[in-house]
C-alpha cells in the first residue's frame, strides 16, 4: 500500500531492521512515497500504468470532493473512482504475480514472514502460495473485511458500519441505515474484490473468496486504539496499535519553524493540512478558507501547494510541507484543522490538539463523526461551510475549554499503556517468525459454514425433536381417549369418584 | 474468593504494594488462605459459619468425587453442593454487606480502586454501592457470565460450555449438547445467583441482576491464555493475563528436595498433587495409585494428607507439601499428576512438563479436555481408571516424545509474551485507578436491550415496509388490470399491436 498506510508500515520495518532482521520490500516501479533505503532492500516490478496516471486519478478523485453537484451525480462518480482504485491495484497485482523472475525470487528466498496491508489482497495470495505467514498491518478493509475473514462478530446494532457515519449510540433510524449498509456490504464488495478473487483462485489452483484468503492471516495488527474507535468484540489473533506512529521521543522543530512557532507569541499556533493527497483545491474555497483564518489572532500554518489566494491575510503561513506531528506536539499550538485521515486524527489525540475536521472522502467523514462525539473537535461539511462557519469553529476549539478538556482526557488514556505500540508490534511480527504462525489463536469458527456457526442446524433438529415429541404425546393421548371412549357405551358417561371418597369411576347413564 | 484464587490475587497486590500503593484486603474472620500479611493491611468481618463447617464442606465436596454412585445420584448430590458453596458465599456477602463499621469504613476512605474476583459478586455490590472502580480478577464464572455480563458474543457452535467437555471442533451431536447446555445455564444461573441478585438490589435501591451488576465492571484481568483456551470473541475490556503465577525468577529447591530429585538419577522425578482441596482419597484408589506409581522407575513426589496406602513402593516419596512450580521447574522433572485445576495446568504449561490428569469437579474435566486436545496429556477417569490405566498413561506421557514435544511447544507460545502478564495486570490496575475507571472501553451494547441487539425491531420494521410496498404495488397493478378490463365491452378482448407495426391494441371479439 501506498500513501499514509506506508509511512506508518516503514516505522516497522525500521525498529525490525535495528534488531537484526533482513528485509525486502516488493513494490511496482512507479510509487509515490517508498523508496529505497539502507535498512531494506527495494524490489520493483514494472507496472502498465504510468506514474503519472496514478497522480492524475488521485488529484481527479480528491477534486470529485470539492464539487458541488447533486448527491447522486457524486455518489455515482465516487463509485467509478473507487472501480478506477481497485483497478490500479488489480494492475498492480497482477504484474507481480505474472512477473516470473520476482516470483521465483520470492519462492527462492524462504522468507520468515510477509507483513502486507490487506486492502489490496496483493501479499496475502503471495503468502499463501508460498506457504509464508502472514502479518496483516492496517487501519480496516472495506466492507469490514477485517472483521469478517477474522472470524469477529459485528453486530449492526452498535458496531457502526463505514461511511454510516453514525456513533455506536443509534437512533431507530439510525440503526435501520447501519442495517441496510451492513446487508448491501457483502454484495457490493463481492463485486469490488472479485477480480482479486479471479486472481487468487488461477494462483492457488482452487476457488478463493476475499474473506477465505484474509482468513489465514496469522496476525491483524490493526491501527486503531478504543479512546478513537468504539468498543466492539475483537479476536484473539488481533493486535492493536493505535498511536503507532506517535508518543516516541520528539525531534526538535528546524529552525525556521521554531522561529516562526515562537513569533506567533501568546496566542500560539493553528496546524491546517488536507493531507498529502490534495494538492489544490477550487479558489472560491481556498478564498473562503482564507478568509476565516484572519478572524483568530493565532499563526496558521497551512500545508498547501496549490495557487495562494489573493486574500491571504498576515497571521497565515502558507507552506509546502510541514512536519505535522512535531508541530502539533508543540506546547504552543492551539488546534488543528484536518481533513480526518487516520493519522492525523491519531496525531491529534496523541498531541491533544483539538480538532476542526473537513472530510472529504473514504473514512474520513466516519473519523471526523467520531472525534465530534467524543466532544474534541468540530465538523464542517466541506461543501457547505462558509467563511464564517469556518472562523465559528475554529474559534470555538481554541476558546472553549471543553474542547481542550476532552481532547486532552482521550490523549491522557491513550498514552497510558503498557507497552509502546511499536514495539508491541514488532514483537507480534517476530513471534510469527519464530513460531511459523499463530495457529493457536486462529479460531474453529473458520471450519463452520454459515448454518452451522449460527446453530441453525442444532435448532432445527431440536424443533424437529420437540414437534416429533409432541406429536406423538398427542397421538398417543388421542388413542387412549378413544379407547376409553369406546369402551363406554353409548348413551353413557364415565363420572370420576367424588375427592372424600376415592375409587373408580361411575358409568352414568 | 478463597484457596488458589486468593494466591494468585496475593501476587499482584505484592506488585502493587512494590510500586506503593495502599491496600487493604477484605476478608471474613474465618478464612482458610487469606492471611495477614505486612504490604496490606487485613480488615475481616465475622461471619456466621464457623471454619470448620467450611472445611467440612470441602472435605465432603471433594469425596463426593470418589464415591461410585449411578449418574444422577452423583449428579443430584453435586448440585446440592454446590448450593452449599453458594449458601456460604451468600452468608459471607450478607455479614459484609450488613457489617456496618465495615461498610463505613470503605464507605469513608475513597478508595481508588476495587480488586474483586466477581465468582461472588459480593465485591461489586460494594463497588457499585460506593462508586469505586472495580477490577475483575478471574479465570472465569459459571455459565459463562462474564462473556453475557462484558456483552461478549460465544457462539454455541464453536465455543465449548463449562461442563460439556468438548473441544472447540464438535461433531453434530457435541453442537446439540454445547446448545443445551448454553440454553439451560441462564436457567440454572438466575437461580444459582438470585439470592445475591437480591441483597444486590436491596443494597442499591434498584432491581439487579447479576449480569447488570458485573457489567459495570472497568477491567477484566482474565487469568487465560490462547495456548490453553480456544480462540472466541473477546471484548477490548478484558485483559489476558493467564500464567501470571509462573515464569518468574525461579526459587532455588530446597536443601531437602534438591537432595531427593537429584538422588531420582537419570530417570528423573513425577510430581504429583491432586491439589490442595484434597486432603484424602478413599484407601482402594490410593492403593491402586501406589501399585501404578510402582511400575515407572522414576522417583515419585506425592503430595497427600490422608493415611499412607500400605502397599507405598519406594520410589513414591509422599509429603504433605510440596513446592509444585519449582518442582515442575526442574530440568529432572518428567511428568505432572494432577487434577486439573487451572493454575496446575499453567505451570505444567509455564515448565513444558506432560500430564496426566485425573479431574475431579467443577472445571476440572474441561482442563484436562484441553491439555488431552492439545496434545500434551493423557486424561484419565478418577472412578473407573485401575492401576493398569494409571500405569500405562504416566508411562506414555514420559517415553512418548510427542507428548513432551507437544508441552514444549505450548510453553514456547506460551511464555513468547511481549510484556509479563504480571505486569500487565498491575499497569490495568494502575490504569483503573488513574482515571476513575475505564469508560471509553464499555461497548455500547449495555444500552441496548435483546431485541434491539440482535436488530430484530429493525428487521421487522423492513419486512414491515417490504411486505407493505409488494402489497401495494399488488394493489395497484390489480385496479390499473380491473380499469383496463372494465374498459373491454363484453365479449372482446384487447390485442397487442403486431412487433413489425407497432401501433394502437386492437379491439377483438
Amino acid at each position: 500500500m501506498e500513501g499514509s498506510h506506508w509511512l506508518s508500515m516503514k516505522k516497522v520495518l525500521l525498529e525490525l531492521s535495528k534488531r537484526g532482521h533482513e528485509i525486502v520490500v516488493i513494490a511496482p516501479d512507479n510509487t509515490l512515497l517508498i523508496d529505497s533505503s539502507g535498512v531494506y532492500e527495494l524490489k520493483t516490478y514494472p507496472m502498465p500504468l504510468m506514474k503519472e496516471v496514478i497522480e492524475e486519478h488521485i488529484h481527479s478523485f480528491t477534486s470529485k470532493s470539492f464539487s458541488q453537484e447533486p448527491f447522486l451525480v457524486r455518489f455515482w462518480r465516487l463509485l467509478v473512482e473507487y472501480r478506477q482504485s481497485g483497478a490500479i491495484f488489480h494492475a498492480s497485482c497482477k504484474s507481480l504475480l505474472y512477473n516470473q523472475e520476482l516470483m521465483k525470487y520470492i519462492g527462492d528466498n524462504h522468507f520468515d514472514a510477509l507483513l502486507t496491508d490487506p486492502v489490496s489482497p496483493c501479499g496475502q495470495i503471495i503468502a499463501l502460495h508460498f506457504s509464508i505467514p502472514s502479518i496483516f498491518f492496517l487501519r480496516l478493509v472495506p466492507c469490514a473485511f477485517e472483521v469478517r475473514a477474522a472470524q469477529g462478530p459485528d453486530p449492526p446494532s452498535y458496531v457502526p458500519r463505514m461511511f454510516s457515519e453514525n456513533t455506536d449510540h443509534m437512533t431507530f433510524s439510525e440503526r435501520v441505515k447501519n442495517f441496510l449498509i451492513a446487508l448491501s456490504e457483502s454484495f457490493i464488495c463481492s463485486i469490488a474484490y472479485s477480480p482479486f478473487e479471479e486472481l487468487a483462485s488461477e494462483l492457488l489452483q482452487k476457488p478463493m473468496t476475499m474473506t477465505e484468503l484474509l482468513s489465514h492471516g496469522s496476525i491483524w495488527l490493526r491501527r486503531i486504539d478504543f479512546v478513537f474507535e468504539y468498543p466492539m468484540p475483537v479476536m484473539p489473533n488481533m493486535v492493536f496499535i493505535g498511536g503507532i506512529h506517535c508518543g516516541e521521543k520528539k525531534k526538535p522543530l528546524s529552525q525556521e519553524f521554531e522561529a516562526m512557532v515562537n513569533a506567533s507569541g501568546e496566542h500560539g499556533i493553528v496546524v491546517f493540512s488536507l493531507g498529502s493527497m490534495v494538492s489544490e483545491i477550487p479558489m472560491k474555497k481556498a478564498m473562503e478558507i482564507a478568509e476565516a483564518l484572519g478572524t483568530v489572532p493565532q499563526t496558521v500554518f497551512w500545508r498547501y501547494t496549490g495557487k495562494a489566494p489573493p486574500n491571504l491575510p498576515s497571521n497565515v503561513k502558507l507552506v509546502k510541507w510541514l512536519p505535522q506531528n512535531d508541530l502539533l506536539a508543540h506546547p504552543k499550538t492551539r488546534a488543528f484543522i484536518t481533513h480526518g485521515g487516520s493519522h492525523g486524527v491519531y496525531e491529534g489525540i496523541c498531541n491533544a490538539v483539538p480538532m476542526v475536521l473537513m472530510p472529504l472522502f473514504g473514512d474520513q467523514m466516519d473519523n471526523a463523526k467520531r472525534v465530534e462525539s467524543r466532544g474534541a473537535g468540530l465538523t464542517l461539511n466541506i461543501l457547505e461551510m462558509t467563511s464564517n462557519d469556518i472562523s465559528t469553529a475554529l474559534k470555538a476549539v481554541i476558546n472553549e475549554k471543553k474542547y481542550k478538556e476532552n481532547i486532552q482526557r482521550l490523549s491522557d488514556l491513550h498514552l497510558d499503556r503498557p507497552i509502546h505500540p511499536l514495539d508491541l508490534a514488532v514483537h507480534w511480527v517476530e513471534f510469527v517468525m519464530r513460531h511459523k504462525g499463530a495457529p493457536h489463536l486462529r479460531p474453529a469458527a473458520h471450519d463452520l459454514n454459515w448454518v452451522q456457526y449460527h446453530s441453525l442446524d442444532v435448532i432445527a433438529f431440536l424443533a424437529a425433536v420437540t414437534l416429533l415429541s409432541l406429536f406423538i404425546s398427542f397421538k398417543c393421548c388421542l388413542c387412549c381417549c378413544r379407547r376409553w371412549v369406546a369402551g363406554t357405551p353409548q348413551g353413557f358417561i364415565y363420572l370420576p369418584p367424588p375427592p372424600d371418597a376415592p375409587g373408580t369411576w361411575t358409568l352414568l347413564p
